[in-house]
Formats: C-alpha cells, sequence, structure tokens
C-alpha cells in the first residue's frame, strides 16, 4: 500500500515519520517534457533506500504515481520531478510502527539555471561531512549536513565542497565530485559518500564504457595542486555536469574532456 | 515572526523543510496537568539549537504558544507536549532562503508506560551511531540513526545502546548513559552525544551539587566488566532514570543511588 500525495493539491499530516525524523528517501529527476532522465538508476537508488529503511515499497503503486505525474506535471521544455517517500504516520516514537504506509509526496519543480560551458567557481566549507556507513549513498530525507554547509554558498560561489574529518575531498552540498588525474578519473570511495549520485554512476559507467579507467581512492587535497590534475567536475543528475574553474583562491586546470565522451544531457536515458 | 500550528487541527505545508530535509528541532517535554517539568532547560536547548541551526526564534512568541499549549492541551496527570521548530517553508534546494518564517508545531501526547523501579533489559545494537561535530547535542530533526538501531528493539528489551564507531558506548535510542563507577559517575564526553538529553544535564548538575564526582569520559565496554563497575543508568525527561539490569546477556550490578539523589521525578522543577 502506498498513499500518494500530491503536494500542490493537499498538505502533509503532521504525524509524518519524514517530518518527526527524516524518515524516508527523495529523489529530484530532471524530466524533458514527459520522458524523464535516468530514471532507472533514480528508480533503483530509492528502492534500494527503502530496503535498507525496512520501508516497504509497493514498486507497481509507485510506477503508477509516477506515470501520473508525468501526464498531470508534463510541460514543453525540462522541469524537476521530486519525490518524497516517507515511512508515513507513525505516532510519537523513533521505533517504526509494526505496520506502516508509506507516504509518496509528489511535487513538481522549475529547472535551475544551466550550468556556464565556461566552468564554475567553487569554494571549500569548512563544515565536516560526517557519513553514518549504513546510510552512506543514500538519498535520505536528513540532509542536515547539506542545509549547514549550503549557508556557506554565496552568489559568488556555484558550490561549496565538503570534505571528510580527515580534510578529504567529499562531495558538494548538491553534486558528486569527479577529478581528471594524468590517465585516470577518480572518485571519492563509495562508502564515504553521503549521496551517491545518479549522474555519478551514470558518468562512471560511461567512462569505463569508454575504456576509460575510474579508481574510487580519497581525494586528497594534494591531489589538486599535483601536476598531474587535470581538471574537478561537479556532477548533478538535473543540471548534468560542469568543470570547477577555480576552487577558493587556486585555479583549477580546464579539461573538457567530460563533454565530449558524454555527450549532450538531454539524449540521457 | 512564528507561525504557530496545531497539529491536532491542521496538517503542515507540503513544502516544510523540516520534512524536506529535517532542517528543524524539535523536544519533547513532560507536562504534569499544566506545568511542564525542566522546562527551561527544554527551552535552553531548542534556542541553542535555534542559534546553530541559523533559524530565527522569537522567544516571545514561543512563550506565548507554550503557554497557550497549556491551557489547550492540559488535564489531569502526566502528558507529552511535544514542540517541533522547523525552518519553515523553503521551496526546492539546501540553501535556506533569505528570509525565513519558522513554523512551530504544537502536538499533546499520551505518557509512556511508567519505568520499573526493579530495572530493565537492554540490549547493545551494532547500528553505529556517527555524529557530526557540528550538530552534537542538538534535538534537530535528523534522527533516522535513532529510528535505524531502535528497529533492534524488541518487547524483551527497553532499550537498545549505540556505540561510537571506535566501540565506546554513547547513547540509547532515547535515553542517554550514566554510569556509576567506583565513587565516581561516568558520562560520555558531551561532543560524542547526538543528543545532550534535559535530564543528563539535570542529574548531572545535581549529582554535583551534592558533591558527588561526575567524570566525562568514553564509556569503554570494559568498564561494564570491572568490579568498580556499580551500575547503569537510562536517562530520559520524560520518563526519568532507571537503572539497567541486565545489557545483552551479561547482569549489571544494580545501583539504587540515583534514585536518592535526584527524588521524585513529578517534583522537578
Amino acid at each position: 500500500m502506498l498513499t500518494v500525495l500530491w503536494a500542490d493539491q493537499e498538505p502533509v499530516p503532521a504525524d509524518d515519520r519524514g517530518l518527526a525524523y527524516g524518515d524516508g528517501l527523495f529523489e529530484t529527476i530532471r524530466i524533458e517534457g514527459r520522458r524523464p532522465l535516468l530514471l532507472a538508476r533514480h528508480l533503483a537508488r530509492l528502492v534500494r533506500g527503502a530496503e535498507v529503511l525496512d520501508i516497504p515499497l509497493d514498486q507497481a503503486a509507485l510506477g503508477g504515481a509516477l506515470e501520473e505525474a508525468l501526464v498531470r506535471h508534463g510541460r514543453a521544455g525540462a522541469w524537476v520531478l521530486k519525490l518524497q517517500l516517507t515511512r508515513g504516520s507513525g505516532g510519537r516514537g523513533y521505533r517504526p510502527p509494526e505496520s506502516c504506509r508509506p507516504r509518496l509526496i509528489i511535487s513538481a519543480h522549475p529547472l535551475p539555471a544551466a550550468l556556464p560551458e565556461s566552468g564554475v567557481s567553487a569554494g571549500m566549507t569548512d563544515y565536516p561531512l560526517v557519513v553514518n556507513p549504513r546510510l552512506a549513498g543514500l538519498k535520505t530525507l536528513n540532509r542536515l549536513d547539506q542545509v549547514m554547509a549550503s549557508r556557506d554558498l554565496d552568489d559568488s560561489l556555484y558550490e561549496v565542497i565538503m570534505a571528510d574529518p580527515a580534510g578529504n575531498l567529499v562531495e558538494g552540498t548538491r553534486t558528486n565530485l569527479l577529478l581528471r588525474y594524468g590517465d585516470q578519473w577518480l572518485v571519492p570511495p563509495r562508502s564515504c559518500l553521503a549521496v551517491a549520485g545518479v549522474m555519478l554512476g551514470w558518468v562512471t559507467d560511461r567512462l569505463i564504457a569508454c575504456g576509460e579507467t575510474v579508481v574510487e581512492r580519497p581525494l586528497v587535497p594534494s591531489l589538486l595542486t599535483s601536476p598531474h590534475c587535470r581538471g574537478l567536475y561537479l556532477l548533478n543528475s538535473v543540471v548534468g555536469h560542469v568543470a570547477v574553474r577555480s576552487l577558493g583562491e587556486r585555479d583549477l586546470p580546464l579539461d573538457d574532456g567530460l563533454a565530449t565522451i558524454c555527450g549532450p544531457l538531454e539524449e540521457l536515458e
């Protein structure tokens, strides 16, 4: 059973566990007209998250709600579909009720501004990223770290990058990192990621399919000042990928390899 | 400005940031009739949390809403008042809006079952507690760790205790720990706590006022098997304190010192 709630039509019961404890998950999906991009990957992450959180998810009902959402909110051009899956209503107390009826909250949003082809400026935030290994990679509703770090954004910065307590770069508030380094592409170990981005997954699979070498390793800051550093990218499934032109005071080398390999965002399946 | 929402009368707008990201805080306060227990401590934690999260909190409006809540929900006997403070409505995107209107969601709940004077059984959970030092101690709406750990509760256990990644005992899902050890009382370092409990604060202040020695130190598991171990307590502001009679397979010594020192819960200011 799945309760579908259309956010433009009705509010959320005050006893929803998503509100009480962040007891749930979400996905934000880029839609071209009525065509979702990277849908299988978004749904796979949602399904895996529901398994980990032990939220019973009726996938047929989810699919039906998604189809209805595409009809209901479909429009010319690109937009963003947000799915929030909560454990549903549940009274007071952390312990999940023995039987719960999950709630799927569906909303449509405008597309953020397109990314400049010339790259973006980013900064480092000193707000540390601390990830519970049991929830690593899942897009849960517990996102205060991202909220807190994003307070260091200002109009001159497209993104701020969070480091783990050891000082290794892990991810932006809403983007994953990809570093072109010598003849390799480096990404932080999956087990350290707060959110394992759908675009990160697609891009690394694409790189590997093109014969490139993708390596998971901690992104120690000295990698960025090495002569092997060819460029740092930010990845996000709604806006695609963009090169980081400067990180704080430091100018970074600009690499244009990724655009060639990936092709236009709009054409992703 | 503070939007007050009575949970028994109206639902929550779907764009509330508490739901979207857990962008907020909460308190659960024991009320005797119309008299809140440990109110100053609850409010101090809420105010401090709002400062850290940079949620502008109109304390006069908060006080007014609280008074209204006590009249509205006041009843004979004890009950629980829950206050949820969110950053309010805020669209899509982690970055808080430049100006926000916080929302205070107020609800009343029955008192949980009283604690047995003879002590309780607890277990260890292998779900690790990982705390971001910037949010340590604050009762934020990001409580998935507690939800996940509480899945290890069963009807035979009153509580499960979480350890940090190093294996030190830190806290229960809804209780703080206090260990009577030799002639000292040990508590985990404050900087490690997910939630710095109001009852923990009251009890340690009371112990110190009575001339007892309270020491913050990591609760390594071997402390529990030492001959100096005199008893382990669980503390919670709604139900008080209780001795742990057994932790997993191990029986613990039972100490009755705390009840003598603290007096009846109902008489707390």
